[in-house]
């Protein structure tokens, strides 16, 4: 899929198909994750794929999209390693800018994922769950699956609300 | 250009031909960064494209990349706007992934870019220079322009080294 085409056809995809995702995808998308800039090339980013069912159960009942959760095969943790980290600010973009990697390969991949950042409000009880090494701050969880076939949209302010001057 | 193909090749590029970039690869750049996704698809982001030179030499006093910034014929600077934002660090990871779509629409139109996070370490200087409206904080500058041709590498941590369990 074009780069460009992926960027403004991606959409959050929460139905997906009873089928697993397979291993190389997933490896895929952590590569996707792991090409992401960051500043002084930090990467300050950990993940952690969560397919087990068990575990699955456990980790939605630390957000209120459980059902997401539950409903994808496979989910990737995202994390900010403060051990490697500098500069908050500067961290927390570049955990985004790895995330969005991710999801614009799931996409390009033919898969679905949607970012849930909700779960970050519950993020102690996630990270325990998620057996989270101290100094591992859980930033999102990314739920991907095979997506139900339906008509997505979206909206976007103009590109004149959002220019200064 | 191929989305995973953009995702693993694009390179930071601070060596620019002297030559101005066309409008209408400013707006699919910009284009790309308003499709990012956000928390409540907030959209928290606000740009600044600075093209005219008086300009650019009083943003590139404001960082030690200032070389860069003059070298570069465009810069979109990219704030978090308060009044739009819910959640600091859902906010700034948006943030970044809109920033990570400029950067591939940028190399995917065959253009080159640098992600410039330092200069917030003076932004207060900084978005007095760009007449940023209250409630508007730099997240980062990207110098943008033709890239001149020369193999660029950088190296990143290994998937098991970022992957936890």
């Amino acid at each position: 899929m074009d780069a460009l085409e992926a960027i403004g056809t991606r959409r959050s995809v929460r139905e997906f198909l009873a089928e697993d995702v397979q291993e190389s995808l997933i490896n895929d998308i952590l590569e996707a994750g792991r090409w992401a800039p960051s500043g002084l090339n930090n990467q300050p980013w950990k993940f952690a794929v969560v397919k087990d069912r068990g575990l699955r159960e456990k980790l939605a009942k630390c957000t209120k999209y459980g059902k997401t959760v539950m409903a994808a095969p496979v989910s990737i943790a995202v994390f900010l390693d403060s051990k490697e980290g500098y500069n908050r600010t500067k961290d927390v973009q570049a955990v985004g800018a790895c995330i969005q990697n991710m999801l614009l390969a799931t996409h390009a991949l033919g898969l679905g994922a949607v970012w849930l950042g909700e779960i970050i409000n519950q993020r102690e009880e996630a990270e325990k769950v998620l057996n989270a090494p101290e100094g591992c701050e859980l930033m999102a969880v990314i739920a991907i699956g095979k997506p139900v076939e339906k008509k997505r949209t979206s909206m976007r302010k103009r590109i004149g609300d959002i220019t200064l001057g």
